[in-house]
């Protein structure tokens, strides 16, 4: 995997860098839309392709417990099962085996859990985190990490950052697919110092990539944005940094201000089958009565397709009414509202730089008409 | 609106007709998928469209109800409310009345009924369903019938046929839109003189086109087929003949050889919600477990989009996970079957004749693999 800073920014530390797969190569800062079980909720492929998605992420829990990865595998890999010929990253389990499985118990080897499916019992441990990911067929895959609860003391977290990192040698002992990227986990919670060993000890063992973990688990803002801050120091200059399930497009934009690269979340297309739509001037909710006999578009600026063919009146009817189709045209907005969002970031980065940038961003949010 | 036969079945009393309509011109026999809710369930425009979609059904009963005819009226009207540009029928709310709404009161003028949505009261008779479908503006509107019950004593049809030829009679006397055509309705249950009687009334009147109502309400197949059979004498032969929510592919396949030239029916969409999927060698239920790990399309012979990037395991594992996409894929297979259906037999017809035509398509449905 290669990955080349392209532009840095004047004013903040953000940059634009090109990252190379087995499937094409991609602009950062990225956005990555959520495909947890082999399909981004409601979109499909060419509908993704064509809002600029150019990378999304695959859930290595979900697709071990259904399908199964050997069937995956034996479809050809997850790009042919599912019919995206872009790249993939699969993440490793690790926090939907804390967030989603029931009756964990960590052990030196791994994570013995119960499927929040079927109640049937699995492990999953380094080995098998990356031999799961290898027959997915991801571009990149990620180390096996303890994603500790929050809140959590210092003690917990020490010990999950020790075990993260003994896993994550192990996770870079195992044999990958041809091309496939690794990419290291940062934990440490909240603690700036044990991000710091954390970061260290993986930088030490030398991965392709590196992701901040144990965030957007339920501390505030402040407190993610100064983990961010004070981690990101630790990490080298020429890899790419992804901020794990961040998140709201505010905490994007810091998060590029600080360097990050890579982001990813289930908001848009979450909030889309809600009926909260994003605009340049904040969010909107669809099922409002306001909107009855709203000729216009979501956002008149957007160029998405959602867009381009159906009224505000139209969509709260459908929504309304739990017709299905809403799901998909408000799912294409709102990614498309990010990959925009990410298009104009790597244009200011390129340009004026991202003090400017923010400074108008938060200017257009005002109440929506 | 302007019919022309074309071409005579040598065998049948099937034929191929061109029907012009202000939204553009389609041949018959033609299969119109149903978009209840000004939506044809989890499909858009663009894919009706790719599939071979040249005319959808509009429920006149749920927009009434939801939107409301007015704001749709507002939007520019059903086309452009819903980004469809070709043509569109809307039936009367008549069978909707009968089938959906709570505590009905009929008398001289329509019915009073309870919205199913939300208990509130309602009434509409020819003139209100006139002026609704006038509203939408779709370009063949069907007059108000009283759809009767089944099964129903000789004496109720009778008082039902009756009713619907003095409503038709004030559904003639309404305003319409420019351009939009006016079907009848003929009534008449399973009693073939009552059929006969419903027709020559409906036809001394003369609407644009006439349909079959009452049917496929729980009769049996031959039933229906005795009263298509006997009904189709009385009416023009220039007109087009309308069987209203029939059906399965070989109700189809009887009907056109009988002389009807246009058909409706939810079962294509239905049953993809379902899961039950058409092929040209029968059904195919996508959540059983052989297909868990077959690499194979739904049809090996279809060419629709479904078809063309999709496993029957990909399905099923969608299928299994409750995935919106899911809904969209299957529906579009099986919408597609319903378009390549009426393409075939319209090519059969001009070509060798049904009689031909039918030998083969029950030969080849034989037990799927």
């Amino acid at each position: 995997m290669n990955f080349k800073i392209t532009h840095n920014c004047k004013t903040t530390r953000a940059r634009v860098g090109e990252l190379d797969t087995p499937h094409g190569t991609f602009e950062t800062p990225v956005f990555m839309p959520v495909g947890t079980q082999g399909t981004v909720k409601a979109v499909s492929p060419e509908e993704l392709k064509d809002v600029g998605v150019r990378i999304i992420l695959g859930n290595t829990y979900h697709l071990y417990l259904r399908p199964g990865h050997e069937i995956v595998k034996k479809m050809g890999g997850l790009h042919q099962f599912m019919n995206w010929d872009r790249p993939i990253l699969t993440d490793s389990g690790g926090f939907q085996v804390y967030s989603l499985a029931k009756l964990r118990a960590i052990s030196e080897d791994g994570v013995t859990f119960q499927s929040h499916i079927d109640g049937s019992r699995h492990f999953i441990g380094p080995k098998e985190a990356i031999r799961i990911q290898h027959a997915l067929g991801g571009d990149i895959i990620m180390a096996f990490d303890e994603c500790a609860p929050f809140p959590a003391d210092r003690d917990y977290i020490r010990k999950a950052v020790q075990l993260t990192s003994r896993w994550a040698e192990q996770c870079l002992e195992q044999d990958r697919g041809d091309g496939q990227a690794l990419f290291g986990i940062v934990q440490g919670g909240v603690y700036s110092d044990l991000r710091e060993q954390s970061a260290r000890e993986l930088v030490r063992m030398g991965f392709d990539g590196y992701a901040l973990g144990g965030l957007s688990v339920g501390e505030d803002s402040e407190t993610r944005d100064r983990v961010i801050r004070d981690t990101l120091p630790f990490l080298p200059e020429d890899k790419p940094v992804y901020l794990m399930g961040v998140g709201r497009p505010e905490d994007i934009v810091e998060a590029v201000a600080h360097g990050v690269d890579m982001f990813d979340c289930v908001m848009p297309t979450r909030n889309a089958r809600n009926g909260t739509l994003f605009t340049q001037k904040g969010r909107l909710v669809i099922k409002n009565a306001r909107y009855a006999d709203d000729d216009r578009p979501i956002d008149e600026e957007c160029q998405c397709y959602t867009c381009s063919h159906y009224s505000r009146a139209y969509l709260r009817h459908l929504y309304i009414a739990n017709e299905l189709l809403v799901y998909r045209l408000n799912s294409i907005h709102n990614i498309h509202y990010y990959t925009h969002l990410m298009d104009t970031i790597r244009e200011a980065i390129i340009n004026n730089g991202m003090d400017k940038f923010r400074e108008n961003f938060y200017k257009r949010r005002e109440d929506l008409e």
